[in-house]
């Protein structure tokens, strides 16, 4: 079991920020990174938070994350432009996307930016949050290394491609973010962490049998999509989107999982106020949340939620009372 | 059981055009109706092609479908188009909202058409064929009456929400149709019809068990979306912004399953010709494909396909031996 520290998010931004600046990056992309890399640990989202930030290090010391490298423009047509995005962070590759998207959505309605050779953006949430935070809906997506078997398959030829679906609400935002995978990677290292089983089998053992435990389906590479063929067939589409829309590499080009980088993405903004009824989208979201929330509960323990309703607690609390965070790997990262 | 006879498209096309017709349906509404009825059909997807049919007409007799009716602009900007679909039969709407969406992304690289109170498309896939004929790849999606619980409740407040992404290739397309239940209703009146279980627990019975029984799914309305709350939160997302788009009903506005009309609508063409590397789409496609044809098979029963890979072979079988259809069905047709 692991034993758990609460660490401030100034100290931690602080923490994050000179390791970067020690590794390359110039100030503006340590604050940047920082930022993302503490926004996601506050909102409890660790995992692509604090717990991966060594990895993102590692990564930027093998070569695959080039600090100082700029997204550069391929083409644009209309309300579409394709970014390669030159193996720069991808977090900042990723915010910058999100930020041309939407300028493209004021001037179109809608608005499309592409990536081809960026890096994982971490989060997917972070990019439909900012969007919100614009006032703008969006639809974005990654793929990743082959790391999912098709249905019917053994062999991971798919990748678990994060995928959001966010509207501004508010003062926040409703926010899908979710991988292809039943269980997210991220998920299921923390159910191990925690010494715990998933609440539903999640994928195969070494030997092939239908588990919950997610040590086995973590050793195997054989994790279940979510909706069995239906997460595999959406894998497929939106890798089949991503290279064909950003001209960049395809998850089976990706090929290794230890070493991933050159990855795909794409960002499609709406922008709601050229709407007709524009006046009235907080309303709409407001009355089809109120009838989600009068749903009867399947049982006692059963809580209805809509996705992205859990970050602000979590933010308010992590701001409080500090981030939990492992207190080995934040020894190891102050290290670093 | 089911005695099935085979019946011959221009026959079944014939007989449709003659019924429509009968409904008040002007010559051209009813060539196109009784045409995607048929394709819907001849692809293997009864469910939305004949099986259907008959409450097409009963839709239209009690004045939820109007003929005559045609869709009129409520706002534009940019590479976006608002649509009232007034009502009218919704397969001829969805047809020209997709048209629309490509012709804005011929100018834009990227169109979006949204349609408000029109009518059930039937067979989602079909759009996503018509955008490939045209060498675009699309997205697009429905709202419906409320069929699903949310993930943890028990009624029906969601919509299962059928949703399409689809890419052109060679002279077809890789077409993902998909509801946001892991089966969907026409699927699990296909498992009933043929007195079959369902292969995976598909939802819970009237009794609130999980079970795979599609006739007690049926009788309960608590499918099971796929992914669990993957598909729940999916649901919601794509619910919320097809009504704010389109500024139409959302699904818990549609209400009624047994009256369903004026639901929302929302399509995305995507140009692929404007691209960079448009040259080497089909390359791209091709070699995704063949990489997940490499795959090994789970077992000796599984078959690795992408979506969409049988339509050809349904429709070429269809054409040469007509469309297998329930015998006291296609006779109760005769008789409309």
């Amino acid at each position: 079991m692991i034993e758990f520290i609460r660490i401030r998010p100034e100290q931690m931004r602080s923490e994050f920020c000179r390791i970067l600046r020690k590794h390359g990056f110039d100030e503006d992309e340590a604050i940047g990174c920082a930022d993302i890399f503490t926004l996601n640990s506050l909102d409890g989202v660790t995992s692509h938070g604090v717990n991966r930030f060594p990895r993102f290090i590692k990564n930027t010391m093998e070569g695959f994350i080039r600090p100082g490298s700029k997204p550069s423009l391929i083409s644009s047509f209309g309300a579409t432009e394709q970014w390669d995005g030159n193996l720069g962070p991808g977090p900042l590759n990723a915010l910058f996307a999100t930020d041309r998207a939407v300028t493209l959505a004021s001037a179109s309605g809608i608005g499309m930016v592409t990536l081809a050779n960026t890096n994982h953006w971490m989060r997917a949430g972070t990019y439909g949050l900012r969007a919100a935070q614009q006032g703008n809906a969006m639809i974005c997506w990654t793929n990743t290394c082959p790391n999912m078997p098709a249905w019917g398959a053994k062999d991971a030829r798919l990748g678990n491609n994060p995928c959001v679906f966010s509207v501004p609400f508010g003062d926040s935002a409703v926010v899908l973010d979710f991988a292809m995978t039943l269980f997210s990677y991220g998920k299921m290292e923390n159910y191990r962490n925690a010494g715990k089983k998933l609440p539903f089998p999640g994928g195969y053992s070494t030997t092939g049998t239908v588990t919950n435990d997610p040590s086995e389906i973590l050793k195997s590479w054989r994790p279940l999509p979510a909706g069995y063929w239906k997460g595999s067939g959406l894998s497929l589409l939106l890798d089949i989107l991503a290279a064909v829309l950003s001209g960049g590499k395809s998850t089976h080009e990706v090929k290794s999982c230890s070493s991933e980088y050159a990855v795909s993405q794409v960002f499609i903004a709406f922008n709601l106020k050229i709407l007709h009824n524009c006046d009235s989208v907080n309303d709409t979201i407001s009355a089809i949340l109120g009838d989600l929330k009068k749903s009867i509960p399947a049982d006692e323990e059963s809580a209805i939620r809509y996705p992205g309703e859990r970050i602000e607690a979590f933010r308010n609390d992590n701001q409080v009372n500090g981030v939990p965070v492992d207190k080995a790997l934040w020894t190891s990262i102050c290290s670093l």
